[in-house]
């Protein structure tokens, strides 16, 4: 069996671990306590889960040091980063909890048995029901957040699916102990293995998504990680739904106005969207459009200035670390110019310089649009505000799309600006930077191909309704049905012939 | 240009028509017309989509009579059957009006700037919007109800995405009329060319998936159309979601007591449920379940006295007459017998002899356990009840499941049954038959693989979630958001900060 070793990116060494990679008759075990722990779950009913999340955060946040420290030496992101985001991962489990108390998401409705204009209609209710149990790929650049003790297995386990996590190798010991957190909790209040389980090494994740246990398939990661999950997909007899979150440029348009009012509070925000995590965030802001007019260049000016004086930054792993000096490469050669770069205090491990490039507005390329994975963005510098929109449809479609206005800005342009990032993005921000992703009800996390293939969210309450179908009932006897389903139940927000009848509080 | 025919399938004769087969420069311009006319639908609004709908509901009803009369000329179904199925279409756009009307389908979410364990949040406001134009497949049986005047139709009109059908070959001039009286309703509203299309012919069809304004597919239809239409997806630069309904067994398990209590009356009920509309339909029940006792004879005596009495069924078209005989063969070759067969009274067009086919319990093969489209239905005698579990495993999921219980049956054994269908259904019907399915707030038409693909209905009002995706609005000025999206909104239901604010009324 092949021993799974793990990298500190701070100095480049590699270690050993205990962790071995899961072959195929481990894969089988786990298999089968994931469908017996999808049985498990399914009866805790909606509370029950919701204790259980709750367990689950509080779980994390027991070994809240140790999980911190396993990912400070995976990853090379900061103390305060990762103290920040194992804060989110609680806080996602904790708001499934919600989510489930509420009960609204299982979208209950009753259609009593009626005289309809095509006759007798007999009685029907309807619920969401768990698909069963769930892979879900953890991302190299959130070791919890969007990891083994991510959103998707928070959201898994909230719709009553057990999850088996493929760990990504870039953190093998801090998937490890999350996963041995949760598994904590569950057996605090008498559950079986199975309701999370990882599985390491790449053959294993293949393996996982062809499993005929499995029912869906979540994804944080590349283009190239989904079509090789697809095609993993495409082999299985049955077609299961892949949910990947994938590539963004997500653009930031500066208006003149804006630019008048506060250039040097803008080139700060900027500057810490596109540097903070060492850039690696799928939020980053890669491409800012900022006019070329005096207000225009004194942003710059102070992006300048902010870059040249930082050190360099401390990237996941080799691979990222090569995918950006490569990147970085081609948008020169490209003709993007080098406006500013940092420098690298040490050649010890998967170091980069953050740089800063610019284009004029003619040059902006379909190579330049492009995503960089780390701590880049590129200053297209832009005379007219209404050439903007011929410009914009170089620019992929993105999970976010960003207006800065200032009190002299036409409402016209914004309204344009708003209308087309409406086609071409999942969430538009105003005034502000796409990084930082709030995690609450209203929240979403997607957008059109490439930053996503699929119509749902990855973040948010309702990124629950991935890993739930429809079930009806129809002439039931009302002993058989769930109690969401029972004439009288009033705990949750149900639709009754057509009308919502709201929870009784 | 090829020409478009047509055939009756009551004698078999073929008829040019004056429709050709799209080609590329004509999908280009209806391309090009279905993305300005989603402005004009998106402009509309909720309630001027609702009454557009209304008036198609309204235009279609006016038209009853030509376009009924055309479709028997199509499809060979019965005058009575395609009179109610075209009240059902018309019901299905009224109900999406109501479904407007009532606007909480765009799942309105509203978070207020607020402090948080991760420090400030910003305001974030969701919605569901649409995805923009859709293709959608019609089906062969349903000439209106599936068709050009369809639920997929109806569910994308109101999500806002205007819709290209592909006409099925085997009713050309009806989709033809059933969209001229759509367009006649969209017309009369001053809405452009565009809101609805029809192309004709497979190369049209292709293309139609493959062309970059569509944003996703709709298909009822078969495993094989399913598969060459995710295959032309997969030619594409971005993939697009594939909604298809498919192919379905829908087993029906007739209890001891339940054949003890009332076993003509469910026998009758069986006839009418696997012969009408010859058959054709996705949820006719192809597998029933009988006991071998004395009850259970007196059930296969009936039905099989009346597929004796009954005559020669027309199906749709050569192919899928073909289809059944073979198919009917291919039971019999894999141990089924004929239990009782109708005499065919004439060799005009494309007639069959519907069908009941029988097997004892370990007889019972995956060949036999398969779909066969057209009147014919395979009785499964078993003896004891035990059995079941085992010999389900043998039947694919399906769209329903149905249970027939007794007075006299033990509630465990159909507690079983329940958990069996639960997994492997997406409707479990009790003491009736799975045609016949009630259009509603409620329904759900769908399963697991290869009843259909997708974790969504395409029947009933959430049908319209497919054509949906999320855009979240962070910091808006008041004045860019959606009406829905606005402070002090409070004609729909919508969540604000975590809590469901009921639609004043």
């Amino acid at each position: 069996m092949n021993v799974v070793s793990t990298v500190d990116p701070r100095d480049g060494r590699r270690r050993t671990t205990a962790l071995t990679e899961t072959d195929e008759p481990r894969l089988e075990v786990i298999a089968g306590q994931a469908s017996h722990a999808a049985r498990w779950l399914s009866g805790l009913g909606r509370l029950g889960r919701a204790d259980l999340l709750d367990a689950i955060a509080t779980s994390l946040e027991a070994r809240r040091g140790d999980l911190v420290a396993a990912a400070e030496a995976e990853t090379g992101l900061s103390h305060s980063r990762l103290d920040q985001e194992l804060t989110r991962a609680a806080v996602q489990f904790r708001m499934f909890g919600d989510v489930l108390r509420d009960g609204g998401y299982v979208e209950a409705a009753i259609d009593h048995a009626a005289d309809t204009p095509l006759g007798r209609g007999p009685d029907l209710r309807r619920m969401l029901v768990p698909l069963g149990p769930v892979a879900v790929f953890g991302a190299s650049n959130f070791p919890f957040a969007f990891s083994v003790a991510g959103g998707d297995t928070a959201a898994a386990l909230a719709a009553g699916c057990p999850a088996v996590l493929k760990a990504h190798p870039s953190h093998p010991l801090t998937s490890h102990a999350s996963a041995e957190a949760i598994a904590a909790a569950v057996r605090d209040l008498g559950g079986p293995d199975g309701v999370l389980a990882t599985v390491y090494g790449e053959q294993a994740g293949r393996a996982l998504v062809r499993h005929r246990a499995i029912r869906a398939v979540a994804l944080t990661g590349s283009v190239g990680a989904a079509r090789a999950i697809q095609a993993a997909i495409d082999e299985r007899p049955d077609p299961i739904p892949l949910y990947a979150e994938l590539s963004s440029v997500n653009p930031i348009v500066v208006l003149p106005g804006a630019a008048a009012d506060r250039a040097e509070q803008i080139a700060e925000g900027l500057f810490a969207s596109f540097t903070n995590s060492g850039g690696q965030l799928c939020t980053k802001p890669g491409l800012a459009f900022v006019p070329s007019d005096p207000s225009g260049a004194r942003l710059v000016d102070t992006l300048r200035e902010k870059v040249a004086a930082t050190g360099g930054a401390i990237l996941l792993n080799d691979r990222i670390q090569a995918a950006y000096e490569k990147q970085a490469t081609a948008f020169e050669q490209a003709g993007a110019r080098v406006s500013a770069r940092a420098q690298i205090d040490s050649d010890e491990g998967f170091r980069v310089a953050p740089a800063l490039l610019e284009v004029d507005l003619p040059g902006l390329t379909a190579e330049i649009a492009d995503e960089c994975f780390g701590p880049l963005m590129v200053v297209v510098r832009y005379a007219d505000v209404a050439a903007l929109d011929a410009v914009l449809a170089t620019v992929p479609p993105s999970l976010t799309g960003s207006i800065h206005r200032g009190p002299d800005d036409d409402a016209g342009v914004v309204r344009r600006l708003v209308d087309w990032f409406a086609g071409r993005s999942g969430r538009i921000v105003f005034d502000g930077y796409p990084t930082g992703v709030r995690v609450s009800w209203a929240q979403h996390h997607g957008g059109p191909w490439p930053s996503t293939n699929a119509v749902h969210t990855s973040v948010g309450a309702t990124s629950i309704r991935r890993f739930l179908r429809p079930l009806a009932w129809q002439d039931a006897p009302a002993w058989v049905l769930p109690e969401e389903l029972q004439d009288g139940y009033t705990a949750i927000t149900r639709r009754v012939d057509g009308r919502l009848e709201q929870a009784a509080r």
